[in-house]
């Protein structure tokens, strides 16, 4: 077996055996194959596609590449969930306390951040102290006592995946159905969960932006996940406009407290209660989705969510001080207002945009490098289909970067789009698959 | 412009630009741009091809990589010719002389053997002292004096090529026309030809084995020479069975001056025939290809095309002593004669593994450092069609390398396939493309 040969074989569109995938990721993993052949293998894969059982075959040897964490001493079923990304998706804040708080465990392992996108880690990072970086004996210290730990990656976990990923980052091999497939599925297998609940987000905001992209995506994610015998469900979700009001690392922690303390926000509370719902049947604790849902909702209601929340952050050594008294946390030192520019109804928001507005004000970065500023964000009250009069307060922006204000403003501005007659509100979830 | 978004572009089937394509190519060939993009970017190329501008654009940035050479000085056509390499493929030694025996400028540079098929640079050094280092003032003095100069690739012709190459190698990125195209092109053009003579090889014993691979790179070479202002005439051979009769690099010099000086051998002398007269035609000194040919038939049976054989070799510093008494070279230390192992005609000859034979012989090589035994070789009678008896003699072969006999006796005997009805010879010229 050589890596020529193999790569001979993907270009001609024949599939590769499980052996040969493997031998492929190991010795790419083992500094045996140079980047250059495995980039033109990449490539091959992104124009040629991969069948299921490749896909499976890649999943496993990425998997393997690293340590499967073994959670056998904690009881009860393990359930996570992953989202493809998008602009103020907060719910794993919301969802991870819920879920743990129905009983069910729930071992999340989180990104950050990436382009128009935030991620969790980031955001659990605005609260001051709070540890992601916990070893895995930590990790399972937290989920046996709160039965809920929200960590980042570490270099046990699907190594890799990460040399992977940063090659495809620079020859054009990201958008690819399979390489996503496994790049996610190994490392939701490494956390030694029985079942994962799926948001694969669709529209502006998202990066599969057609919903048939999203649709094959969706499939590809849980034939794997059943090929490793994992319970699965997905859900096909908008992301046309932001989820909920809030954007920015420490503006999502707010409105997540604000949410697990029973307030009712537009399309995020409705999506975080069917993820978590789907999370608790998944985990055994109710007999359905819609089950999961009314268990979820009273968890929120009376408290016990927001409850297990802050016994996660301070397990994780967060301070709770914030959490109990949020409106404390410090302010940006600037922030402006934008109004409509017209009267009419918001016909549509171009919400790669808007996650990008936010990133220019210090709340996601352009290169690894960049530091992330907690405060800065939007806060951001329209809603596709809303009726507005000209000079109503859309948005306001806050940064500790001056020169940016104006950027961001046109940026948003320029997002959104007003008509004279009433557009219907997008559905939040379009489809359930599994 | 950057690397990724080039990818990118390609990937998602759109053209380059000449100006992208130059960005590409000078990078890469700068050391600006990584291995990994290049071979990434070279299997978006494999995939989805590349439009006859792309590849001229391509041919046009390696070209311009390095050097190439000014023959205004010389007076009179300039005129090459290019095979896409075959075994027992010895034309070049035997139409050079010929054309400029003619009066057309023959500037030749070409190549080394490449695993089944044999180098006519290998070959020429079969002849002791024999110079193909030539620098390129001694390149052009010899054609200025002869009409006709035979030499290995400089470093100032199209070093991008080499570069290139070697990575295609290494990532299953050869067999692609657009690539091929560029790779044969751009050397052809550095050598200051006016016009160019394309013998494209189809059959078991060509790197095109399909006629429909081996047309649409005739095409693809026409349509990028005539892009650059060149007359150009491409002849679809037939690679089913050896050219001539002697396979192996002094073996093939032996059979080139027997026809040089005036022997007819099957198949060799027609093609040798065909592709000089065309190169005649073209360098203005026949109104025809048919023309062409008979002019160098002439010259064949006149010694004028043996005399110009010997001028060039004594030239370029070869020992004529074996040009004049070719019987006194040296022989090999092994010999071994095949013969028929049934009665029949020849239905098919294997040439592939005729040629890989060769090799195992010492008459190629299997690595860049493998060293080449010019003595060693084939002579090898069977033709396709051909009536045989059980124990005629089909073969023989010549080595040093008593180990390797049995293997390339076997290989032979494989290759060859017997019927007993009566198969049609194979048509030599298939097809005639301008």
């Amino acid at each position: 077996m050589n890596a020529i040969e193999l790569i001979r074989k993907k270009r001609n569109k024949q599939s590769l055996t499980n052996e040969e995938i493997k031998y492929l990721v190991d010795s790419f993993t083992k500094n045996k194959i140079p980047d250059y052949q495995f980039s033109s293998f990449l490539m091959t894969v992104f124009l040629n596609g991969m069948s299921k059982e490749e896909t499976s075959a890649l999943t496993s040897a990425m998997l393997y590449s690293g340590k499967v964490i073994n959670l056998s001493a904690i009881k009860g079923l393990k359930v996570d969930k992953h989202s493809t990304g998008g602009v103020g998706d907060k719910t794993s804040l919301i969802i991870a306390p819920i879920a743990a708080a129905a009983g069910v465990n729930v071992p999340m392992i989180s990104g950050r951040g990436l382009g128009h996108t935030g991620g969790t880690l980031d955001k659990l990072e605005a609260i001051p102290g709070f540890r992601t970086n916990l070893n895995l004996s930590e990790y399972k210290n937290v989920l046996k006592k709160s039965g809920a730990v929200m960590i980042g990656q570490t270099k046990e976990i699907a190594p890799a995946d990460k040399l992977i990923y940063a090659l495809r980052d620079v020859t054009a091999t990201v958008e690819s159905i399979p390489l996503i497939t496994a790049s996610i599925m190994s490392k939701k297998l490494a956390e030694g969960i029985d079942s994962l609940v799926l948001d694969v987000k669709t529209g502006s905001g998202a990066f599969m932006k057609d919903t048939k992209d999203a649709v094959a995506l969706a499939k590809s994610l849980i034939d794997t996940a059943k090929s490793f015998d994992k319970k699965v469900i997905a859900f096909l979700t908008d992301m046309n406009q932001p989820l909920g009001n809030y954007i920015g690392n420490w503006f999502e922690v707010y409105e997540s407290i604000k949410v697990l303390q029973g307030d009712y926000v537009e399309n995020l509370s409705e999506l975080s209660l069917t993820l978590a719902g789907a999370m608790i049947y998944l985990g055994g604790k109710a007999e359905s989705i819609e089950d999961g849902i009314v268990v979820s909702n009273e968890l929120l209601q009376n408290g016990m969510a927001f409850n297990k929340f802050k016994e996660i952050v301070k397990l994780q050594n967060g301070d709770l001080r914030f959490i109990n008294e949020p409106e404390k946390y410090p302010r940006s030192k600037f922030s402006e207002k934008i109004y409509a520019d017209k009267t009419g109804f918001v016909q549509s928001i171009d919400n790669y945009e808007i996650g990008m507005a936010a990133l220019e004000l210090g709340a996601g970065r352009l290169t690894k490098d960049d530091k992330i500023d907690p405060k800065a964000g939007i806060i951001f009250n329209a809603k596709i289909g809303q009726s507005v009069k000209k000079n109503d307060l859309i948005a306001e922006v806050f940064t500790d970067k001056k020169n940016k204000i104006d950027l961001a403003k046109s940026k948003i501005q320029a997002a959104l789009k007003y008509s004279d007659k009433k557009t219907a509100k997008p559905k939040l979830i379009k489809q359930t698959l599994s």
